[in-house]
Parts: structure tokens; sequence; C-alpha cells
């Protein structure tokens, strides 16, 4: 073949290749979450682990190290420079921990996560403690390496991985802030909650009603089914290929708000994935910018839009159809009991306003245990600490709902907490940009007309995708790189 | 590592390789048939095309013919020796045909197979025929290249892929002793089912109390849920891994017994996969041995055991408690819809009886195909000839019913059809074994106690796998290689 770009369009065919085989290690990743027998266990996990050294083998052929090189010299249009970079970026997060610890990472993390999932309930700390040290002492060698290669310091080093260009001296500077403002913003709302009645919904919810109930809305929010379904995990998530998204959910038949705001969330991961450039699929270009970026849309999906008083007001119609009407689906009702503020011990159960505090915590803690400035021994010291300081919470001896509620810290998963509260700012700043342009957008989602919103985000995040930098891309859609007042902003023009 | 059997070490590492990557290809394509949603299907088939050819290169490297050749001389136990046999046969038949061929066949097939789907509702014969002819010649090509590598006649070398070891020769004396005996019995059964009373289901028979009523048969044939599944799809399989085996069937309101038998069929072919031995899994020597054995398994379940009158009998209480009482559930009349005999257009439709003629029909118009002694131009005129000849039905015209019914020739796998009547012979064989074994057998089975039937299967057929050859495996198992006076002798005792 003639070309100018032999060694682009070399690398082009190499991840053309790679996007083909992971497009089977994520329908068998989410078959695995969502329909996988207990006994095809070992079978499945033999498999992954082949297909991850297969790729991880694709990825450290020392001929792409060439093309890397090569291609820097070819002339690229501005996009094709833009996929180099990932490109690279990829190439780099492969090649730069040496074998023998990605393989012992690998098992101490398998081992401490296999155990943490009897030792929480156990509220077994102890039992937990010799594997998260030797997670910890994995997690460290692996910023030391990360770090030497990228320049960065070590913390950073692994935040790389999940929210490329994020700094922990951004990220103290954010969180900084917010500390300072958030426990006493915390107070006012429970305040001023406090003299508001709220009126319960009586349940049962019939789990097949809830399902529709859910695909109903998922289909107002512009989810394809053509391209994609939604099933029952136990923890959701929104896996698949762009091509075919498989989002998760799961039901209770006492509760359905959950259920619903969770698929909600699900749906803004889910179209970010389906609405990714087509031209450029297979293309590390083609991939979402980060996971911050991911998460500010199932944010914008879940708090912008699906607990936005406009929306709410639209789901009424679709509960009485679903439930049958009752007393506690009345607007003012339905979105009280939305945005309830409560301090409570469960991350993952938090309301929007103490979400943040959740997250101050871990960061505060894992960042020096990155650092080596404290040990995994004085985690429950911390938490405990940074809990009733953050959240007026008493968590002593509560192992099981404290430190090791979350599977991240054993599954060796330091740098990635921050992302979830840099999404929750990402998306405020979003819709801040988007009433800037159109200024009545709050009277469009009341009237049910979301297109500005999905056409906003389509244009400034979806199709970019990761053309540009973090940076560039909210300077792009926003006017500026992220700027966390938006997120105060929303939170007291919602709650206050 | 020190090892008398370097070469043959080295084999089993690649083929538990390849039995990894494999896992991910059959999880994948259980999935595109059960779940995948439209908007899918280009993106899956660009990964499963991606994993075909890195299957087909890791079979057709170099290395894997010497190490065959290493592994001849060094010193292998009696099983070890099997399963290089078996790799050999695996990489004989990767490395066959060349590389341009296989991909031309490819091509050819998906265009034809594509092409059909439309074609074959619009009754387009002549719409067909181009790519048909393309096929046809594609598959003459590879039917020479097999026959000169193997030293096998043409047709036998097609063959070969789904039922090594069976010849035409073999197939002509079958089929040909069968020709003669068949037309007649099947007048005979209908005559005398003539004078015999049905009554009819009624239904509706609610979908949800379907799959239940399946599930539970299914628990009764000893499927292990804790290893599999039973889903739904367009067209009834059995897939996934042997860990981890995925049956699917299809439901309709108006019908309960097609998905019922159906599912018992599926699940002779799932308990199979579910027993192939566990220390051997991933080698060749743990696979399933041929597309007739594992027929005689289904066959075993459907025909031999699932329409035994005394297992009708232990289904009437499943039956009232799925749909209540009705007098078609009475257990004679329940025997007698299961056994109706009645010649019809559609293969996989017929029943027990008239099935033999479809096969007979087919393997008569493939084998002169593939011999070069007819062309796809004559099928319709062959067609009408011999389905008037064997089962005295006018089909001139009716090509969508006729020889466009199957995907089989559109998908160009020729020398396939023959398996699943040798499957119902090798069944009606077995079962024979058993009476031998256990005088008895039918008070068990009319007891509900089935353990007799499974643990023989279990050591006869599932845990040799392919360990021996078909004929061996069939001597050792019965005390003599195909025979089949056993079905001729099992229909007769059934029907006159």
């Amino acid at each position: 073949m003639d070309t100018t770009t032999p060694s682009y369009d070399a690398l082009t065919r190499t991840f053309t290749r790679l996007h083909h085989l992971e497009h089977l290690q994520a329908i068998a990743s989410w078959d695995q979450a969502a329909n996988m027998p207990p006994a095809g266990n070992e079978a499945r996990a033999a498999a992954m682990a082949e297909m991850g050294s297969l790729l991880h083998r694709l990825l450290t052929d020392p001929q792409l190290a060439r093309e890397l090189d090569g291609a820097e010299a070819e002339p690229l249009s501005e996009p094709q420079r833009a996929n180099l970079r990932e490109m690279r970026r990829h190439w780099r997060q492969s090649n730069a921990l040496p074998e023998t610890l990605v393989q012992r990472a690998v098992l101490a993390t398998s081992r401490c996560e296999h155990a943490w999932r009897t030792q929480r309930p156990a509220n077994d700390w102890a039992g937990l403690l010799p594997n998260l040290r030797e997670v910890l002492a994995i997690a460290r060698e692996e910023a030391e390496a990360l770090s030497q290669q990228a320049g960065l310091p070590r913390y950073d080093a692994l935040m790389d991985r999940f929210e490329p260009g994020m700094t922990a001296a951004k990220v103290d500077a954010v969180f900084g802030d917010m500390r300072r403002w958030l426990p006493g913003l915390i107070q006012q709302v429970i305040h001023k909650q406090s003299s508001e009645t709220v009126v319960p919904p009586q349940g049962p919810f019939p789990v097949a009603a809830q399902r529709q109930l859910c695909e109903r809305v998922i289909g107002l929010l512009g989810f394809d089914f053509n391209a994609g379904r939604l099933d029952v995990s136990t923890h959701p998530f929104c896996g698949g290929v762009p091509e075919d998204v498989r989002m998760t959910t799961r039901f209770a038949d006492h509760e359905f708000l959950g259920s619903l705001m969770g698929t909600i969330h699900e749906t803004g991961h889910g179209r970010y994935e389906q609405n990714r450039p087509r031209d450029w699929l297979g293309q590390p270009l083609s991939e979402s910018r980060s996971m911050a970026i991911h998460e500010s849309q199932s944010l914008s999906f879940e708090m912008q839009l699906g607990s936005h008083p406009g929306f709410v007001a639209q789901l009424i119609r679709l509960l009485d159809e679903a439930f049958g009407p009752q007393p506690a689906f009345e607007p003012t009702n339905l979105h009280r009991l939305m945005t309830r503020v409560k301090p409570g011990l469960i991350r993952v159960d938090a309301d929007e306003v103490t979400y943040p505090a959740h997250i101050i915590v871990r960061y505060e803690i894992e960042r020096p245990l990155i650092e080596g400035e404290v040990e995994a021994d004085d985690i429950p010291a911390l938490w405990d600490a940074k809990m009733a300081e953050l959240l007026g919470l008493d968590t002593r001896g509560n192992f099981k709902d404290g430190p090791m509620q979350d599977v991240h810290w054993p599954s060796g998963l330091f740098g990635y907490f921050p992302c979830y509260s840099l999404g929750a700012m990402y998306a405020a700043q979003w819709f801040a940009a988007m009433r800037r342009v159109t200024p009545d957008l709050d009277a469009f989602i009341a009237r049910g007309d979301l297109a500005k919103v999905f056409d906003w985000l389509r244009e400034h995040i979806w199709q970019p995708a990761s053309r540009w930098t973090t940076d560039e891309l909210a300077q792009r859609a926003s006017g500026e790189p992220l700027n966390p007042a938006h997120f105060k902003a929303h939170l007291e023009a919602r709650y206050l």
C-alpha cells in the first residue's frame, strides 16, 4: 500500500485489532455479571486472563514503540495527531510496569478482593489487613514505577490511569475549598428540610412494572435500544461496546426510586458510549475522555436532569401508569423524596449533597497511603476522625460500613475516588454552560423537551471523545477548565 | 522445565490457550443469538472474524507442525497419544486449506446466507441460485483440497470435518437399506394411527408457565443449572462452554409441546457438554466425539427417553401443575400426541419416523453435487422427485419449504446432514445396549428413576469424549460399531 503515513497506518490497524478483541472481552465481562452461573467462574476467569495477557502482549510488542516514533515524523492531520497522542498514552500505560509487577498485582488484588467479599459482612478488619497491606505495598511500587516513567508525583501517576492530566495539587485545591463550605451547607439543608413533610411511597412495586418503567424512562432519555440492553446484576454498571451498550440495574419490590435513579445514572454512561464518534470507532481518539468526564455524563442524567423539578414532574404520569396513582406521586413530594439529604455511612447510598464528603474522606486517606505518610493500619482511626468531622457520624468499630465498604482499595484502585466528585462538578459546569446558551433551559426541561440538553452534550462531550485533553475539552465546551464554583452554585440553588 | 515430553507439553499449552480464547468466542456467539440487539451485528461480526483469524493463525503456526512430529517420538501414555491424534486432526483441518480459499469461502457463504434470509420467505430460488452456484464451486474446491490431503474421496473429506471416520460408502449402505423399508413403515404407521383418536391440548399456554415447566423437566433430566442456563433464541441450540452450558429454546403461547421437546433435545447436548472429562478440559481429547455422537445424545434425551411412554407418564403431574389439568394430558393421549406421524415438508418439524426421509433426500442430492455429477440448477427437480418417492409429497414450485428451507447449503455445510440420522441410529443402539445390561430399564424409566440411563451415558459416551475413534467408542459402548438395525427395531417397537 502506497502511503505517506506507513507507521501511523500500521498503528491504526493494531488498535482496530485490539478494539475487536476488547469487544469480546467486554461482552464476556458483562455476561459474567449479568448471566454467568456460579460454576462458570473459574473457566471464565482463566479465559479473561488469557485475553488480558494477549492484549498486553499486543500492546508491548517492540514494533509498536518504533511505529509510535515513526508516526511522529509523518504528515498527520490534527485528529490523527490527537489519535497518536492517545495511542501513546495506551502504550505508555501498558509498557510502564514490569511484567512481574503486573502479575504480582493481579495475584494480590484477586486474593484481597476475594477474601474481602466474606470479610466485609463479618466486619473482619483484622482479617483484611494483611492482604490490604500487600495490595498497598504493590500499589506503592506501581506508583513509583509510573511516577518515574511519566515524571509525575506518585499519586498523580496513579490517578493518571483514570483521569489523565489531573493532579493531586488540583484535587487538593478543589477538595480543600469544598471541605470549608460543605459541612455548613449540609447542616443548612438538613435544617431547611426538617420543616418539610414528605409522604413516603407505598409499595410493593412489582419488579415487572419497575422494569417497564425504567425502560420507558430510558427511552425518554434517548437511549437506543436497537444498540443496547438493560439487564439485572448485583452491582449496576454500564458495559458492552459502543455499538451494543449493556446497562444493568437491580430491583427490589419494596422500593423503586433507587432502581429508577440508578438506571437514569447508567443511561448517562450509556448515551456517552452510544454517541462516541462512529468514524473513529476502534481508534483511541474515539474513546471516552476520562472517568470524571464519564461520571459527568451519568450525573448530568441522574442529578442535573433526573432530579430536576421539571423532569420529576414529567415522571408522574409514568409512575401512575406503572404503579397506580398515590399521594407520594405528587410532583413536589416526589422531588422532595429525590432530594432528601441525610448523612449516612454508605457512599453509594449517599445523596448529592453529602456524597462529596465521602469522597473527601477517601481521598484524604488514600493519597497519604500512596505517598507513604500513613499505613493501612492507620485507616480506621483516620476514617473515624474524618467521618465525624465532615458528616458528624460515629463510625468507630463499624468497619464493614466504614473503610471496608468499597471494593476499590481491596482491588488496588487507588486514585479513582476523586473522579466521582470531579464528575459531579463537571456535570454542574456543563449545565451552567447550557443555560448560558439557552437561558430558558429549565422551561424546555419542564416541557419534556430534552433535545437542547442532548444536542449540547453530543456536540461538546460525546462527539469530541478523546480528541482534546480534558482541560481543552472543558474549555471548548464551557469556556473554562474545571470550575467547582458551578457545583456549589447548583447545590445552593437546588437545596437552599 | 525438565520433561521427557517437551513437544507434547508445548502442544498442551497451545491447546489450553486456544481453549481459553474459544471460551470467549463461545459466549459471544451465544450472546449474539440470545441477547444482541440488531445494531450490534456489524461490530460483533468484525470481532468474531478477528478472533477467527487469530485462532487460525495459532493453529497454522509452523512451530506446531514441528511439535506434532516431535511429540510422536516422545514417551506418551495411551490417553496422551489419543490426545495427540486429536491435536493432529485439528491441525490438519486448519492447515488443509489455503488462506485465500478460506477467505473466499467466508465471503461467498456470508453473502449467500445473508441473501437467503430474505430470498427464502420470498420463495426466490432464481435469486438464490447465482450465490449458491458460487458456494458450491468453493465447496468443491475445498473437497478437492481436503481429499488430496487426507487421501479420502471428496464427499468423505467434507464429512470428515463433522464425522471423522465416516465414509460415503458406509452412509450409502446404511441409507440404502433404510430407503427400502422406510416408506413402507411410514405407510403402516399412518394406517395404524388413523384409527386412534387424539385429544388436542387446549391453549393458551402462558410463556412464563412454559419456561418454568421446561426448567423443571430439564432439572429432572439432570442438567446442572449451577453450570448452565436456559434462554430464548430464534433457533434453539446448545452453546457455551462445558463449565457453563448455554441452551436456548423458543416459546409460543398457543403450543407447548414443541418447546418442551426441543428443550429436552438440547438438554441431551447440554449434559454431554457438562460431563466431558474435567481432567482433560482444554485438550482435544476432552471434546465431544463427533456431530452424530452429539446428536445421539440429544436424541437419546428427546426420542429414546423424552417420548418413552414411561417418561411421558411422569410428565403429567408437571403439565397439570403448569397449565391446570385437561383431557389432553392423559398419559396415553399425551404419548400419542408426541408420537404422531405425518409426512410434511419441513425437516425440523418432522416426527421421528419421517425424519430420516428428509435426510436421505438431502444426502442423495448433496453427495452428487460435491462429486460434480449434478449442478445447483438441478436441485429442485431432484428434490421434487425424491420427496414424492419417499414421503409422497408434491413439492413442485414450493422452494421455500423445499430446498431453500435449511441454512446448511447456503452456509456451505455440505456433509453435515447425514449426522442427524446417524445420531438417531446411535441413540437407538445405546438404548439397546442399556437394555442388555438392565433388562428392566423400561420399568426404571416408568418409575422416574433415570440414573441407569445417565450412568450408562456418562460412562460410555460422555466421559470417553474423544479418547477413542467413533467406531471404537461404539464398539466399547455397545459391543459393535454403528448398527442401524437397532433404529429400525426401535421404530417398529414404538410405532407398529
